[in-house]
């Protein structure tokens, strides 16, 4: 048996998500499939992060264990092959350590929100980014989410239907940055509240239009309240951009 | 009446191009129902660019004629209200001298071309790049570029069904760029024949393969024959990124 992580990229429009489900193409099914017409094996693949429906991939991570011998390329272009017509392609396949686990030895998973602050609509990136029509004031925003990053309660920015043991996590990284008409959203964190980063581009959203001071985010972050925060922003700006392991969980003992 | 100027952006999958066909729909023809549902007047709408079916335009420029009076920005958000569901866009629209010309008054047409060169299929980047997996020279395509700059006859580059009255053409510019598994070929020219973009990039690809050496161009625009060249590269990773004017053709009259 080979351990394989497999690096995936996805567009994500017609796509129940990640997980599995009885109404509709998900990621883990196309992949699950995939494994099974290259080498017959019936397998489970496990993924780092469980992305919503219309939520985007350029660097999803997986783990996969197959018995049948293969060189990292034809694991590649074989579970490629297979994928068609979804859109859904393995950029990368790796061995892995025999207990290599896609989600649990996650340190990092980094997410881009992409916003496109123009008044006319979107043509080549629907469905690839929330249009606001509204000029957003990208500094204020920044400030914003420089109040988010850090050790805290993000019960305001969690789902109801979150599974999390505990709302309390670590911010790393939220930076707002404008080029041109578009304005992109990078965070990253060990893990995430279910809607976080699309509760959290909402909510800056609502500063950028001055609807809200950046230092409301103080007063929404001790209210550990969902209501208290801005709406969920839609699925299609988001994307899973990567997802990091300590060193040694990547090498195989050779 | 007032002579507008209008930018457009539009996504070219599931359009016949930008001129008005029999066989389904067209940029022109899409702009004109809207310029009608906006003021009631049968108008023509004349673009800097014929782009073919499946192209891409981030900056197409064209000119109407209106007799309803109107500002700036309610002639683009009410062409753009009246757009809806197509995937074209107006991003910009300012009056123009009254004999102001989209296509005559063109000084230089931008291209983009773009090529995503790596093994695993396309998602996000589908009907958007030219997938070519096979590993690609972006050095000796850049040196095939530059050979094909200045003052030719592109005869070899031109579709049999081109109309322009002189196979001579002077390319301004023809830039390779590799960023990452993207290899962006940008050029620029006063006017271009018909496919010379895609003809240009399809003969660049063979030599990115290593099929051809970069100076089989010499021959090739020597040859004068459609046939020495390479094969025509696919619209979807073809862009209009802008048209350019001298600047006293832009001024209205004060």
């Amino acid at each position: 048996m080979t351990r394989w992580r497999l690096t995936i990229e996805y567009e994500g429009t017609n796509l129940v998500g990640w997980q599995r489900q009885d109404n509709g193409p998900s990621v883990q099914a196309a992949l699950e499939s995939a494994v099974e017409a290259f080498c017959g094996e019936a397998v489970e693949v496990v993924g780092a992060g469980r992305t919503d429906a219309g939520v985007h991939a350029l660097g999803q991570v997986a783990h996969v264990e197959i018995a049948r011998a293969a060189t990292p390329k034809s694991v590649r272009d074989a579970l490629n092959f297979h994928l068609k017509p979804e859109p859904i392609a393995v950029l990368d396949a790796q061995e892995a350590p025999a207990d290599f686990h896609a989600r649990f030895d996650a340190v990092q998973r980094r997410y881009r929100y992409r916003i496109v602050n123009r008044r006319a609509p979107l043509t080549l990136e629907r469905e690839r980014a929330w249009w606001v029509p509204r000029i957003l004031d990208e500094e204020a925003m920044a400030e914003a989410a420089a109040r988010l990053v850090g050790h805290h309660d993000f019960s305001s920015f969690r789902a109801s239907q979150c599974q999390a043991s505990s709302p309390v996590k670590t911010l790393d990284r939220f930076e707002v940055r404008r080029r041109g008409n578009a304005i992109v959203l990078s965070v990253a964190a060990r893990s995430f509240l279910h809607h976080q980063v699309r509760n959290m581009a909402g909510t800056l959203c609502l500063v950028g239009e001055g609807r809200m001071r950046p230092e409301a985010i103080d007063r929404i972050l001790e209210a550990r309240d969902r209501s208290a925060a801005g709406p969920t922003a839609p699925a299609q700006g988001l994307y899973l951009v990567g997802v990091d392991y300590p060193p040694e969980r990547l090498e195989v003992p050779g």
